[in-house]
């Protein structure tokens, strides 16, 4: 089912591969620079509370800077900016387990540069952390973060990936973002909604708070995993319009 | 007037449709999933009282989850995700009846789903049902439901099924997202601002609080047909561009 | 300057004339449902106060759903919903004097229609009407309308009227929302930015409150008039790409 | 590696250039008088305090307005509306020395007359400057001014500039409000988020303070000009489509 290909063995010195890997250093650092600095201005101004406007705020940000960076990247590395989407996009054989590695190193490189940058920028207020709510068990977590990323990476699939995504072309990325976003509101005082290990790795390093960390690698792997093959096996085969689309599109 | 197709007894077998149906349980379950969650989000860190933000936050996630969840359907299934559009399409001869019953039954699981999984994995908390706010009457809510869902299929029609839309093809789901995220900073205080019987289907279901439930079916199945009237047989057949668009789109 | 055109008196008989008014005063219609919607959930559930949140919850609403309506009525009647986008492009000559009139007659239907129904289902709430805030004298009032409405309707030239508008056509409908609720933020507080004495003329009728009036009707025809004299006179005759622009739109 | 162009000395003269320094002007005016306006309409309803929500209603405004603003100049000027913008796209030869002075006294111009007349309509309210916040150093004002107009002029080229940008074409003005908005939200309580000498400007000359002021000259014209660099001398020359993109765009 899954479609792993390893890759060439001098692909991670060819000039485009490079390229990618670097774009993926700088969208990275500026996704997660926006992200996180939009977390500290929440918590800055709300007390550390968590309120409904800190949430708000937050995913709002969210929202823009994930559509935005995803956009500039397209056309250089495929504006990844997560591991879950990278590895996402390797079991339906989209990228090569080597380039898959080097994307990673690279998006874990942009969050924890961007992380401790901020950190030393605001004085040295600490970078949040993504932790589960009170109440709320690991099993619990795992699930709602394997759900958020589910979310994500069939929305990947259907509106970037997809040779019959159709008349949405294009907005694609902006999709991704608007979809990060949705979840945050959803999941944000639950799971924390990470839907991705970089956008974690980062604080946690920054603020050297490791707990529940391990969730936020486990949950989105195997969401995005899941919705890799779900997608590839399932809906991609499609070759004929539905008949609700009697006219282009529909 | 009305256009409706029964379809053939042996489409249900089809794998398009199978595939399709497939899609409406996903995309649904995964739109509840963010849609009900913010609500119940929302509601956890606004002490559960009825606040302005947590109408914003509410308002802004189903914008968001709306916009994709259709973008990332339309070449599947249509992207309806809510009996109202299924059955508004119907009465315009744009789906057979036979694969609207389909459609319906698997919104409603795929509701269900999302709603009981979000009560367990928030440890309990109750999936907040729709309701006329204190004050409104039956007849008042139906009647807005009904506003509200008109307005949502007659963006569907104008923007999507309408074959002289024009230059705003690709942006139709996103507007679909963006109506419903504006009705809902409306109606949301009055009639709740379903417009989608499934949405409301499923959190009544975890809950087992079924009060005012049929407005949500009587009201938008209402709104939705009667926009699927009025545009077919009032808009759809403009062949010639209006005086006031003497450059293409205007 | 002004192109000025009076329209054939059999215009308003054309089939095509029939739809396009009929399609202002539906749109009209369900775009003041939502956004007067919006600011009677707002004022409900902040008390009546004049808070930020509900500022935002109204500004948002708005930008919502003015793109979405006249994405929906773009090809149908090009979507006007507004006497001062009407008459801004009578100005340059995009509309005749006779479909003008038959225009604004439609959307002050709708508007009014759409508030006295609000009125009615939410049991007798009263439709906030535009006023000019404390210490706002009317001259002031004026002005900052002339402003608001020129920056709407220099986007409405930009970016659909305008045959150079280039790569960006299509999101032209969208970015008119935008700016209306971009504008929303910046006058709500001080003139009310209306932009649009349809929006303004259904509340106060259904309130019966005419305090200020004048001066929506005022202010938004000038400027909306002003940014069609500019934009046809000065931007609209470019026929080369300015050297800043390289590429495609660039 | 800079690829600064001198231009022709009769280049003020053609009626392009004129009509794109008119553009800049009026342009300008328009975004700062809703972006500035916001700023000043959020004060006057939170009590002139700092609030989450002030941060957030002065955000969105600017994602909103900025997106428009681009999005209505692109064919005309270029939309840079902003000092840094077309000192960075100097630095990459998009654009003369000569009209980049002009633009830039254009920006200037448009900025102030907006502040102005917004204090003289609001009953001499003060126009909001930017200034770093209390126990931010200059160092790191600089520094995150740097980062965040990096980020700003990375989207521009990336979306807007690239020959290579492929399918999102015509979103990339839209693009550049989001990631102005997200980087309000995140550099808003800290630095002020300018990324814009001429938004700086206005405000700065209204009120008579000018305190911190070079932080939003020197920040944003470094982080412009480092982002052009790096874009035209590492991403721009790529060819070949990654390997990650075996469809269109992917």
């Amino acid at each position: 089912m899954a479609k792993i290909a390893l890759g060439n063995h001098s692909e991670a010195a060819q000039p485009d591969c490079v390229r990618a890997v670097l774009a993926e250093v700088v969208l990275t650092f500026l996704f997660v620079f926006a992200g996180v600095g939009a977390a500290m201005a929440a918590g800055k101004m709300s007390g550390g509370g968590d309120t409904i406007m800190a949430l708000s705020a937050v995913a709002i940000a969210h929202t823009l800077v994930v559509a935005v960076m995803i956009s500039a990247g397209l056309h250089i590395s495929g504006g990844h900016l997560n591991p879950a989407v990278t590895l996402g996009l390797a079991v339906g054989g989209h990228i090569t387990l080597i380039r898959s590695v080097l994307y990673i190193l690279a998006q874990l490189l942009g969050s924890s540069v961007a992380c401790l940058l901020l950190k030393y920028l605001t004085g040295g207020l600490e970078t949040p952390v993504h932790t589960l709510a009170a109440g709320m068990g690991s099993f619990q977590g795992v699930i709602m973060e394997i759900v958020l990323t589910f979310s994500l990476l069939f929305t990947v699939y259907a509106t970037i990936v997809d040779p019959k995504k159709g008349i949405i072309a294009g907005l694609g990325p902006l999709l991704v973002g608007l979809v990060v976003g949705a979840n945050i509101f959803a999941g944000g005082p639950f799971s924390g909604a990470s839907m991705n290990p970089a956008r974690s790795f980062g604080p946690a390093l920054a603020a050297g708070d490791w707990s529940d960390h391990w969730v936020y690698w486990v949950g989105p792997i195997i969401g995005g995993g899941l919705a890799g093959l779900v997608y590839e096996n399932i809906f991609i085969v499609s070759t004929h319009a539905p008949l609700a689309r009697d006219d282009e599109g529909f």
